[in-house]
């Protein structure tokens, strides 16, 4: 199969808004999987490369790594997948596959460092990815996920990038039932977080600053909510969890929070936030408590989850929106005017 | 055995100087021993009260938590001890024994407040407690620890709090043989986490601002010293450790040391800092690292201690004073000038 002629929507600059973008896909190696995406999930790390707020950005970058897509083609060797799969891909394309983390299965912990779907370089040709906000994809077989059937493919892009990067904290500190759990934000992450914690068996509280999503968040799983605004609530509510998801996408203190664990309990900070609040370590030493972060999970984690939410009927909360509404949805993603996550109808692409 | 008039060092007011103090200590109860201070340990946390720092001071206040004594009294129900024996008392007076972190094992995290050898009040009369620097002590049975007889008494006072310390982090993260650890900061408390985590078969290594430690911390067990104002050895020392003893004990940063922790790491801090500068969420995310704090252990665990440093032959580091000495040496703790802990000959004081 040779180069694929492909559209996307990339940003020409940083921080442009995204316009359309042709390009080419590569010939297929050996082991590869050619695709059509139908279903783009967004995410605020989109947003951040197309800003270059973490520096690794190039142009033009075409965004997004939650994508799913059809087989449309596959290399020589590829034993896993046929043409008419239906496919995952996140925010992983490569790895060494040969280190002691890639052993593990815990490729986005590559001792040589991960290939990511976008601001990422190819392992052979060295020339910068490019993500899912694109009409097609070539990506190793090994980094594809299998789409179990009852999943619904128009809802299941946010869980390769949102769906696993909360379910792998939740797997790593041993979420499940008895498990006294907190989740603050209640965004794409956020609410991801509520569904799945619920779903391992785990007691759910959503901690928000007003009672405004008290109802959601009961809606989404939550068996209680805390309103982080109610001083003698929050008292009430020291050494009262096991791990709290703190999902907030800026900058904030975490002093507020960390009472509310109980004695060993961790505070994640899930996603890429850059520098934090100040922190006191009185509240740390008297519980012997914790903060800690959690990127996104491996392969075989992001497996387990995609089936875990086939097997327990768990889809993200989307809002449908076509191509050509991607810089509008970034505006109202900005101030949290989503619920929860949008993902882009791909066929909404005219592919000339 | 009736009340016994006794003197120690008090502070009268916020911040004074140590000056003698004739007060008496309760008569026995049934599961009280009475003691003879033989030494009493200088830990910054006396100093911290002096000046009420916490915010939890009474005056006059007798600082000393690391007390080695000899039982002179004992009341009608005491098993464990008779008139002779050696013991040793730390931060610890009584707990509620009742709950879960007590049943645990675990009285420093009592959820009823334990009870501290100073800044605290007894659990039945209310009275304020007073620390070690005093001739005399009365400490209910179960927060009493038995002394081996191989260690040197002269020296095994500052296990009580700066060997516990640093011995329940050190357990706590599972460090054994195979396990690297890094040590930063090289006083009362670093010094002992050097020779624990070393005494406990890891690799150790210090670090250091500065190479003026180097053949301190080799004396002491470490196997390498780590130049942390020498930017290609912390790049190079990236990733490389499971642990990291952080016993600095002002406000500092944590993004420096961050990195260095392999993945799935920990920073843990001992001691009470308070508020400490931002942290990045960068070097936490990419490597699903932690920071952590811990306070002193349980009194099983400090048993545990003291009989692992009487087998491995470990006592701490002392500068012998007089009680008059104490202000002189509090000053000199300030300026970090003590190799690497001040004790108090407790027969230095005169008793009227």
């Amino acid at each position: 199969m040779n180069t694929i002629k492909t559209i996307g929507y990339a940003a020409y600059s940083r921080g442009a808004t995204l316009t359309p973008y042709v390009f080419e896909r590569r010939a297929l190696r050996d082991n590869d999987v050619a695709m059509e995406v139908l279903y783009s999930g967004v995410c605020h790390s989109d947003l951040h490369t197309v800003r270059d707020d973490w520096g690794w950005s190039y142009y033009p970058i075409v965004p997004g790594h939650e994508i799913i897509a059809k087989v449309i083609g596959i290399g020589s060797k590829v034993t896993k997948y046929k043409i008419g799969d239906h496919v995952g891909v996140g925010c992983l394309v490569d790895s060494c596959m040969e280190c002691d983390q890639c052993h593990r299965d815990e490729e986005q912990m590559c001792r040589n460092q991960p290939t990511y779907s976008y601001s990422g370089f190819d392992r052979i040709t060295n020339e910068p990815t490019q993500g899912g906000y694109s009409k097609h994809l070539v990506v190793r077989e090994e980094f594809c996920l299998r789409i179990p059937e009852t999943l619904d493919l128009s809802k299941a892009a946010p869980l390769l990038c949102a769906g696993i990067t909360t379910y792998s904290p939740l797997r790593t500190w041993n979420v499940g039932p008895g498990s006294r759990v907190a989740v603050i934000g209640l965004g794409g992450l956020g609410h991801m977080a509520v569904k799945l914690a619920a779903a391992l068996g785990a007691e759910v509280t959503v901690i928000s600053r007003t009672a405004a999503k008290v109802a959601d968040a009961l809606d989404l799983g939550a068996d209680k909510v805390l309103i982080s605004s109610n001083e003698k609530e929050m008292l009430n509510a020291e050494n009262s969890f096991d791990l709290i998801i703190d999902t907030i996408p800026a900058k904030h203190g975490l002093d507020p929070y960390l009472p509310l664990l109980d004695i060993d309990g961790t505070l994640v900070i899930v996603g890429q936030v850059g520098p934090m609040d100040e922190i006191s370590t009185f509240p740390l030493l008297l519980g012997r408590r914790r903060i800690a972060s959690s990127p996104i999970g491996g392969i075989r984690e992001t497996q387990e989850m995609l089936d875990f939410c086939a097997k327990k009927g768990i889809v993200p909360e989307c809002e449908m929106i076509r191509m050509d509404q991607i810089n509008e949805a970034f505006e109202r993603m900005e101030q949290a005017d989503v619920r929860y996550r949008f993902v882009i109808d791909m066929a909404s692409l005219a592919h000339e």
